[in-house]
């Protein structure tokens, strides 16, 4: 019981006095920054958040299931290998399902439509926006910053997000994350009711305007505010009439200013310096800039956890600065991640699988870990990621008769293709079985080689590694599909092509009148050689000289004669006009087919079978075989591969490839009907014979 | 000013309501589930922290630079290859200096040792304890756990951390951490004065005592506790007598109960019983339990947030759960990631650069980066991580003429290693150059092949990959460095050696007296096969034959003559007798030699010269040269290496080569003085020549 009056008074003033203690203990003692930290936000400290205070915000986080919205802005071939890195470590960190905002042109849009389309993460909504139908709203500003247009395109996101969106943190592709987005989002929390965007403040002294003579930049409060990491009110910015607002300012500031340097930094900054109350400082931690001349060391030497780099510099990781290494290392940490690894399902929130994923999952809990296929099984059922142009490539213009040379190769190929590009002028479409890592060390070696970063008719797809087994079919497949003229040459990454043969499969093409009239298959005879040292015969007359010297050979002769036997090698010394000739049990010769041709069968996978099943398809429907006279291809040596060792080696793994063609044949059967039972038969000769 | 008398105290009154509600808000509405975390660890609900409260804790974070302190029982080559991803997984997340105390073995002290010093990861320290020493304190306790005595360790950590040291995390080498180490640490706060020991509630019904009929495991307090991850208040637990504590309970338990079966965590679990003051709970989300068994969903689908994944089943990885994806994909992650990443220093905290570093450091930034040699350069200097012994191993016993085979490669070679094995019985020392992803695929290989898991003889060395030039001769000395025979035969891995060379090798090292006597290197002639598919010869005899009909060759013949003429074929052909030979520029035979003799030059990275410099040292120390009549390896076909074909195709590597040639005369000059002469004068010829 209280004590009364006065006495009561005087208790009751001291029991609010302890509760102060205590309110002030528990709000500043527990977390003695918090205070400290709100200061830092608001008084423009822009270095605010001195230690482990960053993390104190993480009882606002937002709920567990929560979704977060994120807009990018994406052009090219450049930018969409580096926003998949940024997505990465989103994906590593986060907690909740995210919504994606891809605002993309056509290039970008189609590999990152693959990518994602295979990537299968749960939990994450990918939706597309076409850069193109944005170009005439901000096209009027002249900007001379090396994102062009594209970094614009943020200005109109609260135009073009659905209206139903209310927030959405936007970033830049070159940003990186060490952290989860979710502690980002929550700083929504604290905008004030007038606050519409969140930034952190410039990290350099561009905007203090004094760095040469003569040097106007556009009007910023004090160092301006830096826009690779923006947290934007949506909602809000459209009832203040953000459209309005920042093309006014533009239009203004463009009667003294010839363009935009920064694109829509300068734009944002100059809405900022007009109306302060707008913006929402975010501790500095949260786009950490690694310019040329950044002071970034200010933040980030104080702070105890960086959460955002932003690779600011046009020289990207080449940047130099003291701590650079550092900052690589934890780049290079997503750059070599292997994204299958990010597959991984948010326990406790309703499912979002994305398609095909489920019946996937199905799948594969059905097959039996004793099999002994098992491997085959699991690898025949693997969906890869598939990031198609990988680097810049140019299209080839439209030609009736043009041919592109489709191959796979895996990291132990790489040194292939400079000969092959001597040897083969025509465009290509190669598909790389790489881990993330190695194609960065395939981006390396590219850029290192003067032959090949001269090409940019040769497109490279990444099927990401996966598996024991090489998935050949399915890489082939990928291959196939992305080639982009009327016609393919169907060959393999050891094989050199003769240095006519572009040119001659081209006038070939035409001569036959091949895709109008005939369904066919041009059938490019192959050799090889043994001899590291070759020195490559130019001509038909050459390649007989050395073939009767024994310097050349005529492909797996001595091995697997009948892989190559149908094509009648004696017909081809004396043809002087292109022959039919017939299919045959095992055969599988390099060919020249129409884009539209069938796929290869994907569940062939590892060593074996292949390209025969290939051929079969081929002449089940009826492709005539056409052996072309002046045609050929040379196989070089190399170790045998790990698949082809263990294919000798394993019983097993033979037995399982004889389960596959088994299975081929009985698919063939229901395809075809009695057409197919040719086949069969041949199979089982051969196996009689075996 | 306040109301006077009674509607003061009534003001006072709801004042102080209001009050209360405010401290309610900020206590529990800013994080509404601090309450209900501390009542989950209070009241026994070990799968509390059901959200992201448990992230809440940040705000009682240890200091920015404050070390932590972590200690981690570990023996034999498994063990140390687990603890090696679980130490990734806490650097990756970490924040604070660590200081790692090893519990460990011989084997896993030798290979730990190796790895953290080439490893160099700053503000990292590590000591290390013999388990030898601590057997006998434990040996009493019979034990039934597949940890053997090593599990029992970790109850007299107490007695042997030092004395200064007030508090640790124990961890079990199986288990992964996905959050900053930090966090855990910072329970330590939550500890009341009597608690000693923080634990997690096991995930499995063990303890109840009921799986099967008469299972009768040790007393727990109901599931009792896992120890996979523990909290140990150092100073308390001496202070408490728990040496006599636990050793008291686990005599007495012994009397009815044959042995532990789960090792320390049975005497744990019977102490707690008797005093369950000392335990401290953990929330579950700090040792999620993914045993077979598993009720480990019950913590995971709620928690926003899994902190330590332990993989607690014999099976481990291969344990069959809902989700054991999910778990393997985070695993996978740090199994996979490239350690160096993690050589990040921690910003304003004192310098703590690992020995060497500093001055490495210093060379690297003096190097030019335009200089044309550059990548050579950088290579010399680079510092790879070395995982010596990576799989189990016996090592061969001595004997006074055994002869180690050494050689190195990469992952493209992994197929040479089956027929290795077939044609060498005796011990090899290899390095294999890999990043860590394929030294998991390397795992995996040799767990799949019947001949390579049955040789313990063949020792593993894993030289971590970092830049883009092949460091050869680096390879070459850490595989020689881990030969424990006597003699070695420096090859390399491409070359298959006669059947009967290990036998005929060991029998020539003792009828020549080598060692004793003769400081000489026995050569053992090299030919080539240019054929996939080859029938390797059974005697000289039968090797004669081949060459006579042209299906094999001497060595590079053509196109390198020089690097094996003085080994004088036409002599060799007729030879009975072990014979002289003189060194001659450029000369670079496979050799038998003392496992004492010079090492290689790591200067010479990528292609060219590096076993020609070996020679020239070999000879420049007065080695004789001598040729054995019965020895002789094959070299195997293969696709030219990456590092060859840039040499060939690149101007610069040559003109590198070249410099590094110069500069390594320069310091035979200086050492061996007029001696050297000879070499530098037939360097000068051949360059003339050229």
């Amino acid at each position: 019981m209280l004590p009364r009056g006065r006495p009561r008074a005087l208790g009751a003033a001291t029991l609010l006095l302890l509760l102060l203690l205590v309110v002030g203990f528990f709000l500043f003692g527990r977390d003695p920054e918090y205070g400290l930290r709100a200061a830092a936000t608001f008084d423009g400290d822009p270095y605010g958040s001195r230690n482990r205070s960053a993390s104190g915000l993480h009882p606002l986080l937002p709920p567990k299931c929560e979704l977060l919205h994120v807009a990018i802005v994406c052009a090219g071939y450049n930018s969409s290998r580096e926003v998949i890195t940024l997505v990465k470590s989103v994906l590593f960190y986060r907690k909740n399902p995210l919504h994606l905002h891809l605002v993309t042109d056509a290039v970008a849009r189609n590999i990152l439509e693959t990518l994602f389309r295979t990537w299968m993460v749960p939990a994450v909504v990918i939706r597309f926006y076409d850069a193109e139908e944005l170009k005439p709203l901000i096209s009027w500003i002249p900007n001379t910053h090396y994102s062009g247009l594209y970094g614009l395109m943020k200005l109109v996101l609260p135009s073009i997000l659905p209206l139903s969106l209310a927030r959405v943190i936007v970033l830049d592709t070159d940003v990186t994350f060490s952290s989860d987005i979710a502690e980002l989002w929550a700083l929504f929390a604290h905008f004030s009711d007038k606050q519409v965007v969140g930034l952190v403040e410039n990290q350099s002294d561009w905007y203090l305007g004094n760095l040469w003579k003569n040097h106007r930049p556009w009007p910023a409060l004090g160092r301006g505010f830096n826009t690779g990491v923006i947290l934007l009110w949506l909602d809000r910015l459209r009832q203040t009439g953000w459209e309005q607002m920042w093309t006014l300012t533009a239009k203004r500031e463009l009667l003294t200013l010839m363009a935009t340097s920064l694109a829509d930094q300068d734009v944002f900054n100059a809405v900022i310096k007009e109306h302060p109350e707008l913006v929402h400082p975010l501790p500095c931690v949260w786009n950490v800039q690694l310019s040329d001349h950044t002071l970034a060391e200010r933040c980030y030497l104080e702070a105890a956890d960086l959460k955002v780099i932003h690779w600011n510099s046009p020289k990207k990781l080449r940047v130099k600065n003291k701590h650079a290494e550092f900052f690589r290392n934890l780049h290079l940490t997503f750059l070599g991640y292997d994204g299958k690894l990010l597959r991984r399902e948010l326990f406790g929130c309703p499912n979002q699988l994305p398609p095909g994923a489920e019946q996937l999952q199905q799948a594969l809990a059905q097959l039996d870990e004793e099999e002994p296929c098992f491997e085959f099984r699991q690898q025949q059922l693997t969906v890869h990621r598939v990031h198609i142009t990988f680097l810049p490539h140019q299209p080839p213009p439209p030609r009736p008769h043009d041919v592109t040379l489709v191959a796979q190769l895996s990291m132990d190929r790489l040194q292939m293709l400079e000969a092959l590009c001597r040897h083969w002028s025509g465009p290509m479409s190669l598909a790389l079985y790489l881990t993330d890592a190695e194609a960065q060390q395939f981006l390396h070696f590219v850029e290192t080689s003067p032959v090949l970063s001269a090409r940019k008719d040769v497109a490279y797809h990444i099927v990401y590694r996966d598996g024991p087994l090489y998935p050949v079919n399915q890489l082939r497949n990928v291959a196939l599909a992305q080639a982009l003229t009327p016609y393919v040459f169907l060959s393999d990454i050891d094989f050199l092509p003769a240095y006519s043969l572009y040119d001659y499969l081209r006038a070939s093409i035409e001569q036959l009148e091949l895709g109008s009239r005939r369904k066919a298959a041009l059938v490019v005879p192959a050799f090889e050689t043994l001899h590291y040292r070759f020195s490559f015969p130019n001509s038909k007359a050459e390649l007989l000289t050395l073939l009767d010297a024994g310097s050349l050979h005529i492909f797996r002769y001595h091995e697997w004669p009948q892989g190559h036997a149908p094509t009648d090698y004696a017909h081809w010394r004396e043809a002087q006009a292109p022959y039919h000739v017939q299919w045959a049990a095992d055969y599988e010769p390099y060919v020249v087919v129409p884009r539209d041709c069938p796929r290869y069968d994907p569940r062939f996978v590892g060593f074996g079978w292949n390209k025969v099943a290939h051929i079969i398809e081929l002449d089940a429907q009826e492709y005539e075989l056409l052996v072309l006279p002046e045609a050929f291809s040379i196989h070089l040596p190399h170790a045998p591969s790990l698949d082809i060792s263990r294919f000798r080696s394993s019983p097993t793994y033979r037995d399982c490839l004889q389960a596959l063609k088994e299975e081929f044949h009985q698919d063939l059967s229901r395809h075809y009907g009695a057409a197919a039972l040719k086949y069969l038969t041949a199979l089982q000769q051969s196996q009689s014979r075996a």
